[in-house]
């Protein structure tokens, strides 16, 4: 069964195996899976809608990453953007287009990466399509969530401090070691790995630098591989802004400073940086600010509140008039624009 | 400008030119385009959802469609399926990835048959995701519509009459005549082709065999090339079941009889065939019934009804306990299976 061919069993079929999978007609969800569209009783606030892809060979690498896996952070990424908005998250629709030599057991464990984010985030499966792919594979998600008062990017105001949910850096750092580990790492969710932890010889083999460990190596490819978005819940109602760190911190802050219409003042000695990005970039030869400042994927959420907010962050900056800086330890201030992001894809 | 490829141009570059194309902020929009998440003021009613994909090679031939077509074919496959809940569409989400040497023409005359549509079925763009391909494009969007009373698969009863809501076979017919023309044929909506049909001698090289002529292909290519959605508002009240035929008659019909738990008897004679198909069908050698029962993408609704509800559709049989038939003009009965379809598309 798992060995037979995606193109051998059919949609049909899969549809039907997704729809015993992901039984969702309940509550509010009146139909679920398995008609033209979907049909939800709306809940009371605003209604948030989101979509985000994920390309073979641009956004992931099937060489690097178990489906499973993949899966997993194809729900992440989605719902990162609901929390972004200080939203909560309630419904999924999955588009996959997938080669027809995919065999059902890579099928398989990419459902269960959805089923476990799914359980994880409180969502439900209400819908999607899967075709066959001439070439790569490519899929998408739509999230749909509830939001009483939306977070936008564009509340900033000059004066505002500018705050971090977590350690940035460690997504890019994973990718890095990824590329020379060249093979799937086997880290699955937090309670499944401490079993494989207690193996951690085995897991030597996925550490491609002398002197480093896998406890400080699995953080990093952990981030990369199965990034948890972060649930704004308890601060989303003091931010004044906010936005996900998708694409890196200084091309995040800035879409965020654009749609605000001002500028940001960022101390580089506050970005939080995580010991095993410290222990870790040294090896690969690459400053873990850089990391920290360009690399994405860290699905930390950036935010702004007034001055005097207390709130749950890690205060990095300030929000100017319209100047946008880097100060260093010993204050000099450097301009900074979304570039530096790009030139870092570039040499990538 | 429109020679730039993509890759050049970027995706922060092309979504600021969409957000001035397609402003979306008003009325129950509160944020569109260039945030995490759009916002929602939900209406009354049920919300409906509903995501489809179209991917190179597997659902469009880059050869044979221009990237105008492309874009209204987007969105109307979606508007079908919130209709065939007997819904009424109102928001869109897009989904794109774009091999790098696309260039910034093709995503113009995307864009602007994407557009055509959206004020055609008066439908809002309001989010969506960009991204690059490393080998072939594919394309999604989510619909979001209402329904106060959806209209579902699952709900025709023994003895229910069946209907469809126009000619069958003419989008099968149109991609078998696009085989034999093998490059885009320029048709555009409606009005703009009138003053193209004027100049139909220019057109004969698009009419692949001998003795058709422009006025008999062009509804076949229209029909595969710009397919138009069916508003079932008038008669959806009064459906018991509905689902639009993406996939072939029977493929579809299968569905709805299998989510209703029952059967159907067709009357073969009753499917409605366009002149325009007829003549075509026999310079390809291919049956027009055949087409008719298994050629896919003619976006028509299939429905069921109630014996005696006066609806606005031609009847073509009669939902049973169990049998699936087919009945032919002198009365004789052939069982039918999705198969049917299924056979079709592995002899394309």
């Amino acid at each position: 069964m798992t060995e037979k061919k995606l193109s051998r069993i059919g949609e049909l079929f899969l549809l039907d195996k997704i729809r015993q999978d992901f039984p969702t007609k309940s509550g509010k969800v009146l139909v679920g899976i398995g008609d033209d569209a979907a049909v939800i009783r709306p809940e009371a606030g605003n209604l948030l809608l989101t979509t985000d892809m994920m390309v073979a060979e641009v956004h992931f690498d099937l060489r690097f990453t178990t489906p499973y896996q993949l899966g997993f952070k194809l729900v992440s990424v989605n719902v990162s953007d609901i929390y972004a908005m200080g939203g909560t998250p309630s419904y999924i629709l999955l588009n996959m287009a997938l080669p027809e030599d995919t065999n059902m057991k890579f099928v398989e464990m990419f459902f269960l990466g959805i089923k476990e984010a799914m359980s994880f985030y409180k969502i439900k499966l209400i819908g999607g399509d899967i075709s066959s792919a001439h070439k790569s594979m490519s899929l998408s998600a739509t999230l749909v969530g509830y939001a009483s008062k939306p977070v936008r990017r564009s509340g900033a105001k000059a004066g505002d401090r500018i705050y971090v949910t977590g350690n940035l850096g460690d997504s890019a750092c994973g990718l890095e070691l990824m590329r020379k580990i060249k093979k799937p790492v086997p880290i699955q969710n937090k309670t499944k790995n401490k079993a494989q932890g207690a193996q951690s010889n085995d897991h030597m083999r996925y550490v491609p630098f002398k002197g480093l460990s896998w406890t400080t190596v699995e953080p990093l490819l952990r981030r990369h591989l199965m990034p948890i978005a972060r649930n704004p819940k308890g601060f989303a109602h003091k931010a004044t802004s906010m936005i996900d760190i998708s694409d890196g911190l200084l091309l995040d802050l800035t879409r965020l400073c654009n749609e605000s219409n001002v500028g940001a003042r960022v101390y580089i000695e506050n970005i939080p940086l995580s010991n095993e990005l410290k222990k870790t970039a040294s090896h690969i030869g690459i400053s873990p600010v850089s990391l920290a400042l360009s690399g994405g994927e860290d699905y930390e959420l950036l935010f702004t509140a007034q001055t005097g907010k207390k709130v749950k962050g890690i205060y990095i900056g300030e929000i100017t008039k319209s100047e946008r800086v880097l100060v260093d330890k010993a204050g000099r201030e450097k301009p900074f624009t979304a570039e530096g992001y790009q030139h870092f894809r570039i040499s990538k």
